[in-house]
């Protein structure tokens, strides 16, 4: 954490950490929605303050999904625990194929939490759905005793807007499909690695945490067939493929001279024995696309920011189904599994 | 926690206590979701397993909210905190005037928990989503080291309906209004602090939490015209209240002697120096009618198990515009105030 960093200005003095009655529902916790919510959310819905949030009539199918932040430490290279909350629901939403609307935060907070501190978390997601597009709406706040929590968790919830006619999913991959990622892989676990561990390298390595919805909005313009995006996020773009692969009942072969990785990255994975096929992403989405579309698809990525280094990476095979395999840079084959707990705790 | 309870099947027994990997998004998480999410909440959306779930589209406004729940102990007498997480969800969409329809359930683990335990909880959550009528869609679980949780915390989100027209909310009070609350206050609290203390009563105070939607839709039907619904949970009836007359600029009149509290939370709550207002509830609702209609929603309250002791417990009043004042049962009058911080912690 960077007191530096703490922006959001705090006429909560009396009490400079979190005390258990921020969480009671009484006069502290007003004071927490007034003065520290409501002016960084500040939206229409959220301001009406009531025991849930109303909003205009959505039309077509819904995208509703949640996600759990503990990651630690809460402030890192390119982010923190809140702009990642918010990023991390806008992402699950638009790989669906959802454009994203609102979202929910939930805050369990240890007592002697800096105040400012959770001001600048929440600074930040705000920033970050303004970025995204996306209101947050309703929020709740909870407080546990010192040692009995860890600083700050956020759970976001997200609803999004399902367009008609679409489908994607990860039993949709077919043999002969081409198999897509949007860019550099293994940033965001290597920067909490390293901050969490104290390695330096000669550059800091960012979290790549980015909100993706536009970057999909322009792939689906593109190519509408496409058959599945995911976000690799815990167990990394590893997990993704396996999941693809067991769900579609296929094969994916792929070529790891293809995958892009920053040379830092790499560095940093070799140094700590990681494969960083298995390393948390926070800015990145994995697509299956037919052939026929798969480089159509690619130039209009690499048109957007968080595409630019898009690359087809491996295709889809009817071989050794529900299983993924790697061409090594030095000409062999390696079967990628699916990780069996977690290579690094609390990434995410 | 009660072993005897736990009655989820659990083919996870090569990992008997939740461990880190459960939280990883590998081969343990996906065991998780298969053997204990899956079975328990099965539904079509949860069973896509995206990074969302889509749902059909939804008539109407959108209600949204999201409860953190931390409560101490996880289980005590009339439930645990996973039909407490659910039930809560509910009654704020309910309250809001909307029909709830989707949950989603975020899951924060200490390293340690029985998996058994787990089980149990998520069991008891699927058990009162069904009994509210509602589906838990998608969800999402982290584990944190032993030591930087404590057990299990539980954050729901939920999706309802608001039909056309119907407008509630603590703004809307008006001098003259009714106010009338659903049965007994206080159990909740007092069920948690005497378990949390080791208190002994003649008779087992229990939780009162409870889906109130059905409640809910009785009283619009026999009401169309109530103007607030709110639960008064942390902060009890005390805190509800304080917020009315503070948003709608009233002041508010209660009668002590009408107020429907069980003997033995009476009795609790003298030995313990509580005052009743201000404990928790998590199955009653605060309700502030036009005087005309308060006799008929009363009545239509009486004849639902969740409202069969309603009454009217004061009156709204153009005096003492945000202060809320209690007539005692010695024919005196005092303010009740909104708590400053809280009563006991982690109530909920």
């Amino acid at each position: 954490m960077n007191p530096d960093n703490w922006t959001c200005p705090l006429p909560l003095r009396d009490y400079p950490n979190v005390v258990l009655g921020h969480g009671g529902g009484g006069k502290l916790s007003a004071e927490l929605v007034e003065h520290l919510f409501l002016p960084a959310f500040r939206n229409d819905a959220l301001a009406a303050l009531g025991d849930a949030a109303i909003v205009p009539p959505v039309a077509g199918r819904l995208a509703l999904t949640t996600d759990c932040y503990v990651v630690r430490p809460l402030f890192f290279p390119g982010g923190c625990i809140g702009d990642l909350a918010v990023n991390g629901t806008v992402n699950d939403l638009a790989v669906s194929g959802a454009r994203p609307l609102y979202l929910t935060a939930g805050f369990i907070l240890e007592e002697g939490l800096p105040l400012a501190a959770l001001g600048d978390i929440v600074a930040r997601m705000a920033a970050a759905a303004r970025a995204a597009g996306v209101a947050i709406v309703t929020g709740d706040t909870k407080v546990v005793e010192r040692g009995h929590g860890d600083g700050c968790f956020v759970t976001t919830a997200g609803v999004g807007a399902v367009p008609d006619g679409l489908t994607l999913g990860p039993e949709r991959a077919r043999p002969g499909d081409a198999v897509v990622v949007s860019g550099a892989i293994g940033n965001h676990g290597i920067a909490i690695m390293s901050v969490r561990e104290g390695l330096e390298f000669e550059t800091i390595i960012a979290s790549d945490t980015a909100p993706l919805n536009g970057l999909v909005n322009e792939m689906l313009a593109a190519c509408p067939n496409v058959r599945v995006m995911r976000d690799p996020t815990r167990g990394g773009v590893a997990a993704t493929l396996n999941e693809i692969a067991g769900r579609s009942k296929v094969g994916i072969e792929i070529d790891e001279a293809c995958l892009p990785i920053d040379p830092q990255v790499w560095a940093a994975c070799e140094l700590l024995g990681l494969d960083p096929l298995m390393v948390a992403n926070e800015g990145k989405l994995v697509a299956v696309v037919p052939p026929s579309d798969a480089d159509r698809l690619v130039a209009a990525m690499r048109e957007h920011p968080f595409g630019a280094r898009a690359a087809v990476i491996g295709t889809v095979s009817d071989q050794h189904a529900g299983m993924v395999v790697a061409r090594t840079a030095v000409g062999g084959r390696r079967v990628v599994t699916l990780p069996v707990g977690e290579q690094l705790p609390r990434i995410c």
